[in-house]
């Protein structure tokens, strides 16, 4: 190290399983427990660890990595790595799915999230045209945040409205609901019917308009982060105000919420309104400007999913010459960010067993004519031949990863070492994977010490190496033993893989590879 | 005026109809049409506003009182107006009310959300102890805001907890959730079973701590507020992560939100870290003063209220002698805050009628012995002698509310004036009441009408005054007439409150006042 890190700091990150809950991370102890004059009263630096003994007498071992990493991702909640766009950037096409592929298919819903993450926004096409389904679309990767206007609301002309948005007006740039605190971070709109003429959406990238703002008036853009305005709305049953600036930074100066609505801009006392009202006009102007605005028309099932604290959605004005039907409801980005990053992690840890595959896999497989890899991808491939359900080939293709010392290794610690490689690797697999895909692999063995005690014949056909393991792993069960595991739930998938298991030694036997059977793992993964 | 105001400040200000919806007050243009060059053209102080013609030719009215008002409320999510505390402020007991009185008493539901605004908590008692019953608390102001958590949440040993509130290990002043945002800014914590020894609940606000470290170390306040801190949680269907300062204040420099909580606090990857955690450290210790911790233990019953962007609440260990068992929930502080402003506005529709008995109620009413006030408490007092139902013990004390003239010019301009008082007084209380209370005072002239055709005798016994505006008012119905108002449904209520009309006009009578009508008047209005 050619620099020391600060001890408080470094202590406040020891990832020991005394300092941490290894299930979740959360810290178990406060930061007043730490030591008044706490000091590194020893460090070194081995197999690529940090280690070091603290005043206290207590011990820690940082991985050198992890010491050196850097974070630039944040939390995805400033202009810090988003898009910040115009309407050309989408001249080829808005993010979008459809529902079917959304809800089947991980890497589509992690696109449709990572957009709206990214740019703002995505729209997915083909949602049932049922009244309250955007219920479902929202808890499809979070919650509904239920307001004032109830769960859902619907857009389409009413006798009496409350609000603009049940008029036939045209509707400029805004973001919703200003006057709540916290405000509703995201939007949802499913359109049912939009027969009418007009009635086109609009959407303006808020954080690209302040953007902007900054670039052609600093002083304008400073003025409407410094100056809380009040927000109203008052009807009948509710009175909301929230005094929140127009564009809020985060304490770096980050843009990280635009709040755009001159409906509920309620009367502002401030020493300088003039200047704010000069701000105000200039980033409003630019809010209008043409090639900011990107418009589209949602067609029945079509379901625009959008990020309230950054985006403008406006609408044409629309005749009376059709139906128009929308229905709304708010949510919120934590949880969209949440489900995007547990995709994500499914889609790192199929990177990781494809890893597995093509490094360690290559190693011998037990003295047998076949490395690992080609073993289980060939297993795999005697289930897939036989018509087994996606859960069994799954189950051929992982059976044997408790072989594999990364899998070993990336076990969780607390749970100590096993040394049967059925249960480690079921317990490593349960990470990812339900019973249906666990207990066939935890079993294998089982499975083979079975078969061979109730199927005459089934030892002799044994490979050489099997043999001596089957001795190793207790040799044929006896009659209890194999009365019991018949009982087992799992006991027949258990078989069934076992027999492919034993088909699945032979010397370069042609296969299909890890890949081919990406996407059937990530539909089984929890 | 001494000075002139900035014509866009007081342009997107303008009250008239044509500029704001009088139903919710949400403004009908945007600040993007109103012309450049705006200027006012002329201006004048006239009966108490400052009427204006604009440069467009726009005409606005502005009522002085409103023109030199002042905001002092601010939107109550900051420092400002609220009372920050120590213990010792509470020896007299905390702030709440039981169940009942709170579902019954529009009062005692203010006084709960007002502590909650103002000190930050409050404890309702002799909730059901039921389980789910902790939704209807957050029901009976705002809505529940789920969470990776569930809607709601079980406090009580767990056997794989993923969060250390399911253990039965002390806990730490902290705020929940601070790796969301936005963070539920209520939490609910209702007690269902409390037997087990220890357990006791603590209460810090942290506004307070904020504040005196702000006096103690302003550099170290400064650094908290200025240091976006990753909050991460992770658990294996949940991937949270929000980088919030711990104090987060306004553009204008008031504390608005802490967060504070080590067991969820990242890895900090900033240039001062060393500087960061000494603040934070000074912070921590001042949390734990014991001067600054309110302790109590909630009992079977109790449900705790409080903001979770203000207080840290900690627990002390508890034995496994017992059983504790309570459940929580999130919700939002701007629904509670619309609430109380929707009980204030009650109470102060209460004020109204209250200053109309006593100020323009004591003038003469239609050359009766009596006045207007004297004559609707007598009869109400008939009503409420007769054993009548509350409702219309109301509608007799408020049938004749359209002969005042601040009722009549309090009503909505949008609507048109109405010579009718029976309408208008019923339309003016329909802002408050329901049709069980406004359809009796609507129809208590056609009652008379009615009853004069259809009751032998009821003519002649009408006081003189009221013979002679039988004739204004049309004079008795004829038999088509009668038998359609017969078939209305408020007709027999009508005739009830007539008949105590007529009863209501003995000089001198004594009735109780109106203050004892108040709280039968509170508990109908809607």
């Amino acid at each position: 190290m050619t620099q020391q890190p600060p001890p408080y700091w470094l202590r406040d990150n020891c990832p020991c399983g005394e300092c941490r809950d290894p299930r979740n991370g959360q810290k178990l102890f406060q930061i007043s427990d730490l030591p008044p004059d706490l000091a590194i009263a020893a460090s070194k630096e081995l197999d690529g660890n940090l280690e070091v003994l603290w005043s206290d007498g207590h011990r820690s071992r940082y991985p050198l990595t992890w010491l050196h990493d850097t974070d630039e991702a944040g939390d995805g909640r400033t202009e810090q790595g988003k898009r910040l766009w115009t309407a050309a950037d989408f001249a080829r096409g808005i993010p979008g799915a459809d529902w079917e592929a959304y809800l089947t298919d991980p890497a589509e819903q992690a696109a449709v999230l990572a957009a709206v993450r990214r740019s703002g926004f995505a729209l997915l096409r083909g949602v049932p045209t049922v009244e309250r389904q955007v219920l479902r679309v929202a808890e499809s990767f979070g919650y509904v945040r239920v307001t004032n206007y109830g769960e859902l609301f619907d857009v389409r002309i009413e006798p009496d409205p409350n609000n603009l948005a049940f008029t036939n007006r045209a509707i400029t740039p805004h973001t919703d609901n200003p006057y709540r605190d916290p405000v509703p971070t995201l939007q949802l709109l499913h359109c049912l019917e939009n027969s009418a003429t007009g009635g086109d959406s609009g959407l303006v990238d808020g954080f690209k308009a302040a953007a902007a703002l900054r670039d052609e008036a600093p002083e304008d853009f400073e003025t409407l982060t410094r100056t809380p305005v009040p927000f109203v709305f008052r009807d009948r049953r509710t009175e909301l105000r929230a005094d929140r600036p127009l564009i809020d930074v985060d304490p770096l100066g980050r843009i990280r919420e635009v709040r755009f609505n001159n409906r509920s801009l309620g009367t502002l006392r401030a020493d300088d309104v003039e200047a704010f009202y000069a701000a105000y006009r200039r980033f409003a102007a630019i809010t209008l400007r043409p090639e900011l605005r990107l418009t589209f028309r949602l067609g029945p099932g079509d379901c625009l999913v959008f990020d309230n604290t950054r985006l403008l959605h406006a609408r044409t004005a629309f005749q009376q010459d059709g139906r128009r039907h929308l229905q709304g409801c708010y949510a919120d980005l934590d949880a969209l960010h949440s489900t995007l990053a547990v995709l994500h992690r499914r889609t790192a840890a199929l990177d990781e067993l494809a890893e597995l595959f093509t490094g360690e896999g290559a190693g011998e497989y037990l003295g047998e004519a076949v490395t690992m890899a080609e073993h289980m991808l060939q297993a795999a491939a005697a289930a897939e031949a036989a018509g087994a359900p996606d859960h069994l080939i799954a189950a051929a293709l992982l059976h044997d990863v408790g072989h594999f010392q990364g899998a070993v290794r990336g076990r969780d610690l607390m749970q100590g070492q096993d040394n049967h490689h059925s249960d480690s690797g079921a317990d490593w697999l349960a990470r990812w994977f339900g019973p249906e895909v666990t207990e066939p692999v935890r079993l294998h063995v089982a499975a083979k010490r079975y078969l061979c005690a109730a199927e005459p014949g089934y030892r002799a056909e044994l490979s050489a190496a099997s043999k001596y393991t089957l001795t190793v792993q207790g040799g044929p069960m006896d009659d209890r033993e194999a009365a019991d595991f018949a009982r087992l739930p799992g006991a027949v998938d258990a078989m069934a893989v076992r027999r492919w298991d034993e088909q699945a030694k032979t010397a370069g036997a042609k296969t299909p590879d890890f890949e081919h059977y990406r996407p059937l793992l990530a539909a089984l993964m929890k």
